[in-house]
């Protein structure tokens, strides 16, 4: 935020509050009911501590909600890395909010927003959390885009991580065009999703490209992914684009093994800017090099719109 | 080992090595392999430290073996409190041929015979870890008597959580009944197995018996499930039973919920030497009352040969 001020990119405002309605157009109602409550559920059974699951319905076990607190939180998460804490709630509906508000924006006619989410969501599905995410901020924004009116949004999404919920939740769908970069899931997290194969299924079927890289991967190679997706994005003629914006494709990024400079954070707003013309909804997820996160977002920003 | 040695219940032996022919009538050869070389694996990129899964191939996510080390992990685990360490290979193939040890000596013609295993084994599936157990020291054991004649093998699971690795195994087949008594899995781990409607598939179909019973149970309700499993045990009419000996079930064990006392382990060994007339070998499973562990094996031990 200290980046963006001191830039004057625009406007700065707070979100306003849309309720649960948009987010249940997404998840799972059960799974929302479970997020608002798992706190103080977690709390009467061990006290004031962060909630974590013990385990989880992998190969041969079953896909059965349990009773408990322990069980549902093992039900609902698909990694140990995603605490469930007293501000969880807080933060998931304001980071929502954060998006909603952008596409609210977007709708009336802004051309580039950003919405500053914290937590992110690429991550997290119709009714499984993890990877830092509980509420898919992207997804929901272009869901919103959709039930006000849109007929096709693109989802670009350039987080270091593959979006396995963003995939999952439109999946089926040709209304919303997944296109992802990242890094190869043989290599990185989330592991499980995120294959050059998966297309899309039923009317989905072509509306969903991945492109995994492999670690070490410097923006020369990184751009040829990026000139393919956009090429996809283009020919599918979007209404709208949700960029889900993460910067952990950074060199220094602690987690990550992409080799991107800052500058090419600047060629990378431009280079979308370029391919693609239509109202863009830029959302935050991933970037574990704190120091340079202001930097590295404020030249996607400034590259895009400055195209 | 000490309550054992003090009662003089029979001859102390060190188990020999049976190699790994045995553990790969179970498991799957690449599980074999994954679990021989993870901690040195995991060592190369993240020092000498426990090896812990981040995430789970749950829910959307497929079930794609990745490359590196911590995707392996998370391939082949599913739960977050099973480290692997620098020791546990030698612990786990230490503790098949303590298994096996007891499943020759059944062969032999010996009547009763307890494996004192660590660690435990009746999570672990063919390809899956968790619940700190790796190799299924039971199930190895139950085909090992199976592939050196026995047509009928009984596995009594009385640990106080469901033996999901056990169940998957044996899902299938005809030759191994399995029956479990344990925590309802509605509210105890490992939560996704172990439902009374799991009752076998293909030739294995009525060859699965789970009695998953509420927190709080006390031992009047217990017998009545024992009495049940062990009719369904005496019809099967078995060359042999296994039984996965967790006592968990003990009113002091600190991370279980039903209410026996130290007494009534004598009273379960009894009764299930009065309802089955089979050579027995006893596994260790778990039990995490430490204090009273060994006089609670030791009575279940005495209640059998006692009967």
């Amino acid at each position: 935020m200290q980046r963006i001020n001191e830039a004057k990119l625009g406007d700065v405002i707070a979100p306003r509050d849309f309720g649960l309605d948009p987010v249940a157009r997404v998840h799972a109602l059960e799974f929302i009911d479970f997020l608002q409550t798992a706190y103080e559920d977690w709390k009467q059974c061990h006290g004031d501590s962060d909630a974590m699951p013990t385990c989880w319905p992998s190969r041969t076990l079953r896909q059965i909600l349990p009773q408990e607190i322990d069980g549902k939180l093992s039900y609902y998460s698909f990694d140990a890395g995603t605490p469930i804490t007293a501000g969880t709630w807080q933060a998931v509906t304001a980071s929502v909010n954060v998006a909603l508000t952008g596409a609210e924006l977007i709708r009336s006619g802004k051309k580039t927003v950003f919405s500053a989410c914290r937590p992110p969501g690429h991550h997290a599905g119709v009714d499984i959390y993890g990877g830092y995410c509980f509420f898919n901020n992207a997804a929901i924004a272009a869901q919103s885009l959709i039930d006000h009116g849109a007929e096709r949004v693109a989802l670009l999404d350039v987080d270091y991580h593959h979006g396995n919920g963003s995939q999952a939740i439109f999946y089926d769908r040709d209304d919303v065009l997944y296109v992802s970069l990242h890094g190869d899931p043989k290599q990185e997290f989330p592991y499980f999703l995120g294959y050059a194969d998966e297309t899309g299924s039923n009317s989905g079927k072509g509306f969903n490209r991945n492109f995994p890289m492999p670690w070490g991967t410097q923006w020369e190679n990184y751009r040829e992914s990026l000139d393919q997706g956009l090429k996809q994005i283009h020919r599918f003629s979007p209404d709208a684009m949700v960029v889900s914006l993460g910067v952990d494709t950074y060199e220094k990024d602690p987690i990550s093994k992409f080799k991107l400079k800052s500058e090419h954070f600047l060629k990378l707003g431009d280079i979308i800017a370029k391919a693609i013309h239509c109202p863009s909804l830029f959302i935050m997820e991933g970037g574990y090099a704190v120091e340079d996160i202001g930097i590295n977002v404020l030249n996607v920003l400034t590259g895009f719109i400055n195209a």
